[in-house]
């Protein structure tokens, strides 16, 4: 018989914790007992796990007696107040929140691209940004095969990364525009229908977002090289699901496309889709629900034999977020 | 007494040249006779101009008697098929479309970076593509002051790109979405609202689009330049006026923010706005209806002295389309 764990999620009537349950679910992950946490204005609600009815129960620093890995995506504060009385409950905590990143023992793990930190973990796992987990995932068989010097990103990505009311308010200020009506926005500090905003998370001294440097930082550490020079641009489009980057490489061998196609069509967890005479290739409306995180329009630099650059796109609250944790999960578990 | 031109728009019912006519309009162009044109289809609808209302004429051979300067934007075709008609005619064309784009008897103009090639023309001027416009008047003073040896952009292009139909059926389709009904695409290959197309125009051999191997190959003409290494990733994205565009550049010279901010300042047809702190930058929905173009976002690259990036915002019927042709015509006068 398969062991089985007892699982906490913390943040479960956010969008990435209902992600979660249903990433649970849909993996078959051998959970014993589920645990739904979350503030006290959400105590209460009932939320569908398999054929069960679960009542989310206040988070407390009580709620991790008994539970075995404990899932947190309810804000860097939560993770940083909560955390440690997961990990002293004998819990494993996999941090979807970039409060424990950086830190220096504490692992920052892509499955497919960094597995043996995740055994490192002094209690606490941390899962990446989403815009850097589905481009680490297609940098790896680069790095791999061809010496990863330079990136350059531009990304696109989804209101859902900021929530569900940013939904609601990608929704709603939609229609108003559509109906010549006024809305003034809520979450975000500019109107995000039909418009573009240049800035996710705030800024930093240097110039950058915070979410840029969280691309630049954190790709080095879960590809162990510090001398990969990246360089983000984050931006937020209208989009509801699936976060798009533009990514743009200098590799220290020459790059054969079809081969880079091929490493890619072989690694776990990408899927390639790149046939241009069919007008192919990764969208976001074609990323929700999808695990894999997809690549296309390669295509090797008309300058350089060792640069290329190709798109990429992942449903951000999958694998940026709820499915990466979870797959954690189930490597910790397969030792 | 100032002199009067005798002013033809062919293409007059299209997005752009109904902006052209405008655009005349607010710089209160000297025209003494405007002549709209159009196909058979669309002659016969009165335009109007000032306080005028013209009746737009049929396209035929004969369009061009007593014309001094035509303005086309109605597809290359009809550019390949009508503009020599127009030369013969004694009139300067200054064409929208890219078919004399790249010949090398023609100058490709953006006035403020390289206003001398209009002087060189056999009769026909060409407007450059949109993207490429926005993009070199942000490049011009970095190549002047810093010596600019690598673009890498990626755009963020608005779907009055593509034209009329193209609002139409982001409107459309969003409504149709908003309310849960289906919306099969007309114009796009795809779905558009709420999701992204990363191809605008058709594919080269190469892997890349057309548009992009424009924004490639413009730019060095347009900047003298043949050894400026330029590397394009054109999107289209759900917003109905203005492009952006994330720009990396690599210099000679290494690159001191403020300095570059103040060139940018004081360089005609820029605007900066750029004050993170204020969370102000350029946006397409800020940039309707606006002659300059939005710079912003400048920092440093965290990895070299010698690189950069900034978010470059236009109205792409008016500085990428319309307003650069009717400025191209406003220095041909000039002389």
């Amino acid at each position: 018989m398969t062991k089985k764990y007892n699982v906490a999620v913390v943040g479960a009537t956010g969008a990435v914790g209902q992600k979660m349950i249903e990433t649970l679910q849909r993996r078959n992950f051998p959970v014993n007992k589920l645990k739904l946490l979350a503030s006290a204005k959400s105590a209460g609600k009932m939320l569908n796990y398999k054929d069960e009815l679960i009542v989310v129960e206040e988070l407390t620093e009580a709620s991790f007696e008994g539970i075995n890995i404990a899932l947190f995506s309810a804000g860097g504060s939560i993770s940083e107040k909560y955390a440690p009385y997961a990990v002293d409950s004998g819990a494993v905590v996999i941090d979807n929140t970039s409060h424990f990143r950086m830190k220096e023992d504490v692992p920052l793990v892509v499955p497919e691209v960094n597995p043996e930190d995740i055994f490192t973990h002094q209690g606490i796992i941390a899962n990446p940004n989403c815009s850097t987990i589905q481009m680490v995932l297609s940098l790896k068989p680069i790095a791999d095969h061809l010496g990863l010097k330079k990136v350059v990103v531009s990304t696109y990505q989804a209101v859902s990364g900021t929530g569900k009311k940013a939904i609601e308010e990608l929704k709603e200020q939609s229609s108003a525009f559509l109906n010549k009506e006024k809305y003034t926005p809520k979450v975000y500090p500019h109107t995000i229908s039909f418009n573009l905003i240049p800035q996710i998370d705030v800024f930093e001294e240097n110039g950058f977002t915070k979410e840029e440097m969280k691309m630049i930082n954190e790709t080095k550490k879960i590809m162990h090289d510090a001398k990969i020079q990246v360089n983000a641009t984050c931006v937020r489009v209208p989009v509801f699901v699936g976060h798009s980057e533009s990514v743009y490489v200098e590799t220290e061998k020459p790059i054969n496309v079809e081969e880079l196609r091929g490493l890619w069509e072989k690694f776990e967890g990408l899927k390639l889709i790149d046939d241009p005479k069919e007008q192919l290739y990764p969208m976001p409306r074609n990323s929700e629900g999808v695990f894999d995180t997809m690549v296309g329009r390669l295509r090797k630099d008309v300058n350089s034999d060792h640069a290329a650059s190709f798109w990429v796109v992942a449903d951000n609250l999958l694998k940026g977020a709820a499915l990466n944790a979870v797959q954690i999960a189930e490597k910790l578990i397969s030792n």
